[in-house]
């Protein structure tokens, strides 16, 4: 089930110690100008390991090679294929716990599914690292939406129990990649800072949740039933290792709210249609409103903790105590905010084709 | 995008106020005994409306009839559809409103898309009728899922702000039907009634949060990537009109967790691997654990409400006040109990058959 | 793998001696017009039983119904289900065979697969009779294809060892309709009547091919390598029963052809660019090419005849003789031009609406 | 449209004169021993270029490259991804010809469907290049058959006008590989040879025939209506540039033959029921029989021939004259052989994997 998506669809490939990552997009349009050091390194810069004390020390330069669908600096029809290789590899710090499953993480399930013929080594094709595909799927999709005056934005809005406490404004959030926790309110972005490096300090880490937001979606992206946008948004969310949670608008907060509360009035507002407040975070009935897109997704802390933590050996079945070592981030969700904002711009992107297609 | 599933592929087919809903199911393994009056109809009775005053008054008998797929009661390897025909439609009833979009609803979104050509008669094929659809294919999932001892059940755990505050046990959880709201924890049930209640009174609707759970799946279910557990389960989800929030195990909560608290250590116990806590709800990598899977799934209130709302005039763009006449729920969780468990049936039916085939 | 089809997806339903057979056409654009009586059910008699001796006498009146899809006359977006019930279902019939295997049918290697457990009735999902949902499918296709000026027509070119000598002009192919074998060269059609008639008197079958043409396609329908012209339309070809070879254009002839006589050359002819011959059948690397779409589809005599045919007990492996009862058709060849009619339209009406998408 | 394939996927990337092209597999079981040098190489190396003057002088060393899903020599779950470098490129030749569309070739369909944005070099990805990516999806296939018994050979049947007369038996096959054509009836693969050089001789090419057989696919392989075997190997077939017509078992030739003829009759042989003869070609119901499956498919004559062609320059539509250069196959048809036989392997392989689920 390594490809995702329906008038765009992208096929994950590789694992974190492995040659390298890749992703294959079929059908994107031909005739696209696509500028790979402009279009998509930013991205894969943003989301690299190594930026500062608070992520990964891991090393990658991340540079993004295109094995196909480019011609003369424009898509061809043919399937764009884009991959990262993997430089910095440390495989061998993860044979000493071959047989004793990492809590939190893909080991044990993975063992078990694949008989221990699993590409074992830092999770294989259930790391982190596959985000690097998607952040390149979704560079892509930003391309693709451009034209049509889609932005997509996403942005840290809580750290541990650190939270942004007021509603930001869409211009404010830029201001979000000047903070190391990638969180646009200053203050807030300090003690989320603080909480990151007290875990660390711990040996710890702590999880956290990114808001993503698209501007400008036209009405009617959304395709019935199993295709609403919610539930496409949603699949490619929770395929981001670490995502435990999903939820759009006002989202589990609508649950404890009145009906006559939560429905947003509509509005003409220069000729155009709009709804006062946007609970539905710009989706009713599975279908864009025209009102800003707006997702937020929850992240667990990262399983990989220096702390001694009790698992069982594979072989014995008896206890043991397992120290994960490697180099891993206190927390994931600064360098998960670029790949949110990759599967909103990858998700919204097939959308619009499939929308412009004419067909339901 | 009317079909969804892999090894199981689900197709809905109807709208609330056309000939009926139904469900189509290829893919069906041949042999399977099915008793579509002991197997299906008592789900749809769990969902149908009309049951008490806390849902809507609308009647519909919800009798499913079988149009292929079954031979000598036995699945024959063709495609399993199920069909129930929509009896007391009072589509009359919205012909008032054809230019006013409903706040909340998928009116405006779909006329745009459709270009005024969707059946806007009680929302059409965005009506909450086609979750008829949903557990007819739920119930299909409980029969493949029951000779692998894998049981699934759902039950409200918030009603607005009034939430089960204890976790509860797997024995308690049948309980919850004697309950009007599904509530298995009797005090907050009240509690729960009465807020339904008041809202009713108020011409108001209120939303909630109903928990699935499903006991007893081995280790090594989910695909790998865009097949993880949660993007399969949560597209589904997300695809019941109303859900704005999906989450596993900890799930939001566990954003303010630190990870030496969230990792769930393995150990043990009569030869099997388990965890000591499941804050994974579950899952790990996207696979399952062995362990419950659990799911919160957050209702927004009910978009149809009797209360004067703001709305505009397609045609003129002018300011209008809409009241939505018609039968309706003040709280559509207690419905939405049995669509839950559908959910994750139909989903886990389908992972297993996939991990079942033997390929990644 | 009921299913088939991209921007528009074919599910095909039922059996033949079950409650009926259908069609669920999801992606079809809202906002069409489609007149049952007039759209679908013409074709639908065309393909009906009992049209002539020289067909099966079995009887249905094949009266189409809508289940969903349709409001006010036009496309709502919603799956368009279309269903025909079955009448004349001599099931019974059947029932003396149960374990002798029909020489040329499904029954031997569908015994196997489902282990007795499928519908084997007249072959139930591998029956004839599914065609009437192919035929459905395909005149929505012909209406999707109407506005643009693509027309589909097929006709019989060969009936035993009888085959119509010269290249028909598409302005003859309507006389095929005059002829009980649906062949448009008069004096070809009534040897073929005269072939038909002699393996009836016999109690034996005879095969056929049947050419489908269509006119109008513009240039480049047709997706990337799998997705080409003729994969997709071969595809859904080899899924009507009996159908054992399928080639485009000059097809198995050109294997015998030397490229400087096959390739077709350009030439422009009022301000287009045309081939001086259409050897090519019009598709070049797999997409439309603008010349006239040729396929000929090859079918095995009807595999039931009622002479005595050497089978084997299946519960014993013991050698038995089997008569097949039951009516059946000396030769399906004219019942089958409305059928691969049906396919080249469906197929087009799907590859058409991908390339409106503007996406490779 | 570059991914084929159900339980096993296979998406095809790359063209004629970019980076490489590649095979990226989804959905191949983990734990399977592969060794690219043994197991993928020589296939790769019998359809590669430049082998004997009969074929293009083209020269590329074509040598398997592994991106991901190999973990100590066996599948490790994750996709697999083979690619193999473009070397001897010599995209100018074909610069000279870019408004000149060739004959026979995608150059006119592709200008027009991707309004000039196409990889045009050499056919970009219409080229017949792409078939090493599906040698190398075929050797995987094969590879994943083995165990089962299922081996899959194929053989040149017909060059030009000259054909092999007689039935060849299973164990002749292999002296296929021992003629220049890749015939195994010695007495015809000489006059095939002949037939060849005579073209090359003309500047022209010529068409021919290759059968493709499998022996030892159990009973029941196939699903239901448009996943028959027939259906899957023509789409897959029907990919493979030139093929312009594909059919089974007696195929065109049961057209001509009666009901009593065809039908191959039930026997039972040392407790297994198989069919005295086999025109189905191992094919029934779209069901595998136990009987060899049997391929026949139709190549055009290579469209690139040196002769000067009449063509039109598709910037003024005025006429012209065209002289393909580059190196080209006088016949493609002996390249072709592994090509066909990796298309059977391949889809044998993916409907061996959904039949292993157990579901139709």
């Amino acid at each position: 089930m390594n490809t995702i998506g329906h008038a765009l669809r992208f096929t994950i490939l590789g694992s974190s110690h492995g040659w390298g990552v890749g992703c294959v997009l079929d059908g994107v349009p031909p005739g696209i100008a696509l500028d790979v050091a402009k279009d998509i390194q930013p991205d894969m810069d943003r989301r690299r390991p190594g930026q500062s004390l608070l992520t990964t020390q891991r090393r990658e330069a991340d540079r993004v090679e295109v094995l196909g669908g480019l011609t003369d600096g424009h898509t061809d029809g043919n399937p764009l294929a884009l991959v990262v290789r993997n430089e910095d590899q440390q495989g061998k710090a993860y044979d000493a716990a071959r047989w004793l499953p990492r809590p939190g993480h893909s080991d044990f399930p993975a063992y078990v599914k694949y008989r221990g013929q699993n590409d074992y080594r830092g999770g294989g094709a259930f790391s982190g690292r596959m985000t690097a595909a998607m952040v390149m799927a979704g560079s892509v999709g930003k391309v693709l939406l451009r034209p049509h005056g889609v932005e997509v934005r996403a942005h840290t809005v809580q750290v541990g129990e650190v939270r942004v406490e007021r509603e930001l404004a869409w211009e404010e959030l830029p201001r979000a990649e000047q903070s190391l926790v990638r969180c646009a309110e200053p203050e807030a972005a300090r003690r989320m800072e603080e909480r990151v490096e007290q875990a660390r300090r711990a040996q710890d880490s702590v999880g956290g949740i990114v808001e993503g937001r698209a501007q400008g979606c036209p009405v009617g992206w959304g395709e019935p039933f199993f295709g609403s946008v919610e539930a496409e948004l949603a699949r490619l969310l929770f395929s981001i290792p670490a995502v435990k949670g999903v939820d759009f608008g006002a989202g589990f907060r609508a649950s404890a709210m009145n009906g006559s509360e939560h429905n947003d009035p509509f509005e003409a507002r220069g000729g155009r249609i709009v709804t006062s407040t946007n609970h539905a975070g710009g989706i009713l009935g599975g279908l864009t409103t025209g009102m800003p897109v707006v997702a937020r997704v929850a992240f667990k802390p990262a399983s990989s903790i220096a702390q001694p933590q009790r698992t069982v050996d594979l072989r014995t079945l008896e206890p043991a105590t397992l120290e994960v070592r490697g180099r891993h981030d206190p927390c994931i969700v600064p360098r998960a905010v670029p790949v949110v904002e990759a599967c909103l711009a990858f998700t919204l992107a097939d959308l619009m084709l499939l929308a412009g297609r004419g067909a339901a």
